[in-house]
């Protein structure tokens, strides 16, 4: 299937006189995750992890990093796509790789779908390959060949109230014309999908997990423009008509999507807006063009959009909804953890996928669950030490009553993000398993009750998670938090905590998950991961100082626990923690998992 | 006297025709300390912190930093000089105090010492003044009014073996010409001091405390030419004269050290080298433009000096030289903290400044000692809480039976360069004393213990000797550790730790300053420095790993240490290393004083 597809390709390339054609799986806004449509190397390689492709006369690869190495060398062969490693040492990038295989020609035109790629890509690829190279914006260029590509998704569009969001889109609209004017611009163009349900206050189901609803939001000082219509609304879908009817009477004019790039060409032309503002992370290589033509590049400023902060620190009421997610969340994954208990001691049968399947069950009770927040990792053993793995629907492992089981999920509320780790021991644990469980314990404390200076970046603490592993020369290969957002996507900046040189400080109101882990490969997995709200401590003589309060509500198993490990101030910590999460949690639930949770939580 | 010299300046700049002078304290390399003669910022203002000058016809102003408002707040009255501070909110530096005094200018011609000056910090000017600006380069323009004015210091130039150092001169030469390859150079302008003194294993005394030898060095592929001589060598100084005869019969030909100028005119000309690299940050504003007439500037690299990395990675030899440094160093501490004791006890009277004389007698002692690295700290009480503390000469404090005494300093040796600090209590101190003691100590001990994945750096892993502190909202502000030189520079880069964003990691070699601290204003200040060499500490699953091996030798006092502020590994660290302290020194020192460290040395 690959082959043919990879010669469709090839064949549009004759027919049009292109030399090369570049591909990603990037949607037209640089989501995380794309919608199907997006999938434009998958489709035609037949790889399904994130990877891009090239294709030439005689020559089609995808280039993909460590974490997909496995998985392209099952998918690749036979398909004719060779697997090009990246993140590794020696690695030649796309760029480069187009670079030498063009060497000795003149001319090269390379066809790129602009709306998959932002403009940094293809400007990289201009400047290995010189002056020789021609770059041909094609978008869309599979719809002919690829029968049946899904459209652009057009879900649902719900508005949230200021009682759920604290602030009106009329304020956030209002902001943003304060900031465009201190910024000397005229207009902004937001391309960043979370950043447009955050200013509008809208939720849509355009991307699985991501809460967002695919669209361009152009501001400028006196108006608004959203472009998001797909095509007719669905005649039920009345929701959607109800949203688009309150934002017209907010001042914001509904648009079509695809009209994003005739609009700005015809109304940034001096005459309406002339300075505008983008943020070149997000914006893609189609509408840059479209810019640059049409925008003195004077007039054109790029930078980060100023959403992306305003909208990691939480106001008050996006807090008190976080909590309340928090809570529901706890008392669904508490059931769940009785439930997967029972079961595991009565002998009865369940692997993975059904266990995974239990907590979705335990979540869709909770009024306002809107879905998961991203796909639940349910792993037994040897499979929690893959730090990508995908529960697979049919075949997973059984759960069998010893070592270890890591569940990572989280749920969508209409009032807020969950995203919860737990690992649990389901029987007799090895002295290995045991320190690990222990340590990175000890980190995941070590950092929950951290206090720090105001202005201290994620990257300048990420080593108190970390030490208590480095100790004994342990470590882990993924970052320590990320930024989380309001019932929006469970990945967000600026923030975050990892071992980078990202300055943006954490600031009181963000929400960032706290994260240590290990992982023995062919072993277990091991990650202890609580959402904290970073808060404001106080200022004295030394300066102004935050903190952490931990927000995630379901106990920390202590029945494996090396106690010897922890110094008196984590044992306190934890003990403090499970006998809140008993406190909050007992009187929700019935008396038998109260009775449960009691002596899951008592003092060690 | 301030006040004439600010009129002697005017007078220059009537009569040349000049708007507004700026001069600064820095020296023609940018040091960290200058020689007498390039404090011209100083000898004009009366004002003796660090700070640069601004004098127009109308205003003549000192910019300076927190530091030194107080100093400053002393010294400038009736200069008639105007304290500007920096580092603080709403600061006008001066580029922009310079643009808005001549805002109505059509032309203002700005005249500064470009020997004493960068080149960034001159662009600076050009860029905020914008066209109406022309920067007239003046070297040496005091000459004509600072009668007296110091020559540029001339002090005896001693060599160092490869028996001292480990890499010959040759093998460095060979090093650098073998990177002038690698980078597409023809040759390197070394300007920095202490990269000079590395390169060709030369020492001096030019710049106090810091054992340098003022000069350029250039290195071709095929030559090398070291800018030295200021004048006839004085005919009983034969150490020099061999230094010099040496250097010949290793190639490196002897220069004169204002020739620098005239001869990269000359020989930087595409004839005999064209592609040159320099080193911005020492590169001085009057060099700078030299080169920028006679380079083409396609041919000119600019960027972080290669020496600075490989100097700061000691070698064998060199860690060997810094182990006896601190042996003998650790030696002279515990003699004077004896006597300290004992005259303390007996009631005998000593002030701060007989301390430090005390230390250095006992520092004179030992053969190879060349000076101390720093002006010695030695504080008692409030005078402690002082940053930048300098102890009088007439009318130090007198130190009392009581509260705690801070003593900060280092020896330069032949063989080694160190830097320690220790607070002893004299007598009975306070429940917050003792606290604050402890707690700096748990920080210390956190980062001494601490083991990091190798690529780690200092600002990834500083948190840890601050978050002991941190959690009861305590800090201090300053760096955490600072890179000290072998026999060089006691402050020397690229690595450091501290909470900024220096990316350069810690490498197995280099040798770095452990010193948290605590200061409580009008009350006491607290510091617990030693040097730590990286080591490698092995490979395993998860990778590379590096740790700590503390050099210094002197015992921390444990009498007022609050023992269940520690933690059991930070108490065992603490046993260890004084036990360690005993073990090393005892054998080398007088039974009475052995057997008095034998007590101060008891584990806890």
């Amino acid at each position: 299937m690959s082959r043919e597809r990879v010669e469709a390709v090839r064949a549009m390339m004759r027919s049009k006189g292109w030399d090369a054609v570049v591909l990603t799986g990037n949607d037209p806004h640089n989501s995380e995750y794309s919608a199907p449509r997006w999938l434009q190397a998958g489709w035609v390689s037949g790889f399904s992890g994130e990877g891009d492709l090239v294709v030439t006369d005689d020559h089609a690869g995808i280039w993909t990093d460590t974490r997909y190495f496995i998985q392209a060398s099952r998918q690749l062969p036979g398909t004719g796509v060779e697997l090009h490693k990246t993140r590794v040492p020696g690695q030649v990038l796309i760029p480069e790789w187009l670079a030498a295989h063009f060497a000795d020609y003149d001319s090269v035109i390379v066809a790129v779908d602009g709306l998959g790629m932002n403009a940094a890509t293809v400007l990289d690829i201009k400047k290995a390959m010189g002056d020789k190279a021609i770059i041909v914006d094609a978008p869309n260029m599979l719809d002919p060949v690829w029968e049946g590509r899904p459209p652009v998704p057009q879900t649902p569009v719900i508005t949230l109230g200021s009682e759920t969001v604290g602030w009106s889109r009329t304020q956030k609209l209002t902001w943003i014309r304060k900031w465009l004017q201190d910024n000397g611009s005229d207009a902004i163009l937001i391309t960043a999908l979370d950043e447009i349900a955050w200013m509008l206050n809208v939720r849509g189901q355009d991307v699985e997990y991501n809460p967002v609803v695919m669209s361009y939001l152009l501001v400028t000082r006196d108006d608004s423009f959203w472009f998001v219509r797909k095509g007719p609304v669905d005649p039920g879908d009345h929701e959607t008509e109800d949203s688009f009817y309150e934002l017209t009477s907010d001042g914001v004019s509904i648009q079509d999507y695809s009209d994003i790039g005739v609009t700005l060409s015809s109304i940034v032309d001096g005459e309406f807006i002339s300075r505008l503002f983008v943020d070149t992370s997000t914006l893609n290589y189609n509408l840059y063009n479209i810019l640059k033509e049409n925008i003195p590049s004077s007039n054109l400023t790029s930078g980060k959009s100023p959403v992306a902060l305003r909208k990691a620190v939480k106001n008050d009421v996006e807090i008190a909804g976080m909590r309340e997610a928090h809570l529901e969340d706890g008392l669904a994954m508490e059931r769940f953890f009785f439930w997967l208990e029972k079961m595991v001691e009565a002998g009865e049968p369940v692997n993975e996928y059904e266990a995974a399947l239990q907590l979705h069950s335990f979540r869709s009770g909770i009024e306002g669950f809107r879905g998961e927040s991203f796909e639940t990792i349910s792993a037994y053993g040897p499979n929690a030490a893959l730090p990508h793995y995908v529960t697979p629907e049919s075949g997973s492992a059984e759960l069998d009553a010893r070592g270890l089981y890591l569940c990572d999920s989280g749920g969508q509320y209409l009032f807020g993000t969950t995203d919860i780790t737990r690992t649990i021991p389901l029987g007799p644990c090895s002295q290995l398993e045991r320190e690990d469980y222990t340590l990175v314990l000890k980190g995941h404390i070590d950092l929950a009750k951290a206090v720090f200076p105001s202005g201290t970046a994620g990257c300048q603490i990420d080593a108190l998670a970390r030490e208590p592993l480095w100790a004994s020369k342990r470590n882990f290969g993924h970052g320590t938090g990320h930024g989380v957002g309001f019932y929006l996507n469970v990945h967000e900046g600026p923030q975050d905590i990892r071992q980078n040189f990202n300055r943006q400080p954490l600031v009181p109101g963000m929400i960032t998950s706290n994260e240590p882990g290990i992982y023995r490969e062919g072993k277990y997995g091991i990650r202890h991961e609580n959402l904290v709200l970073c808060v404001d401590a106080g200022t004295n003589d030394f300066g102004q100082w935050c903190r952490f309060e931990t927000l995630t509500l379901c106990h920390l198993d202590t029945s494996i626990v090396i106690r010897e490990l922890l110094d008196a101030s984590e044992i306190e910590w934890l003990n403090a923690y499970n006998a809140k999460v008993f406190q909050t949690l007992s009187p929700r639930l019935p008396s038998e998992i109260a009775q449960w949770l009691r002596k899951k939580t008592l003092p060690i």
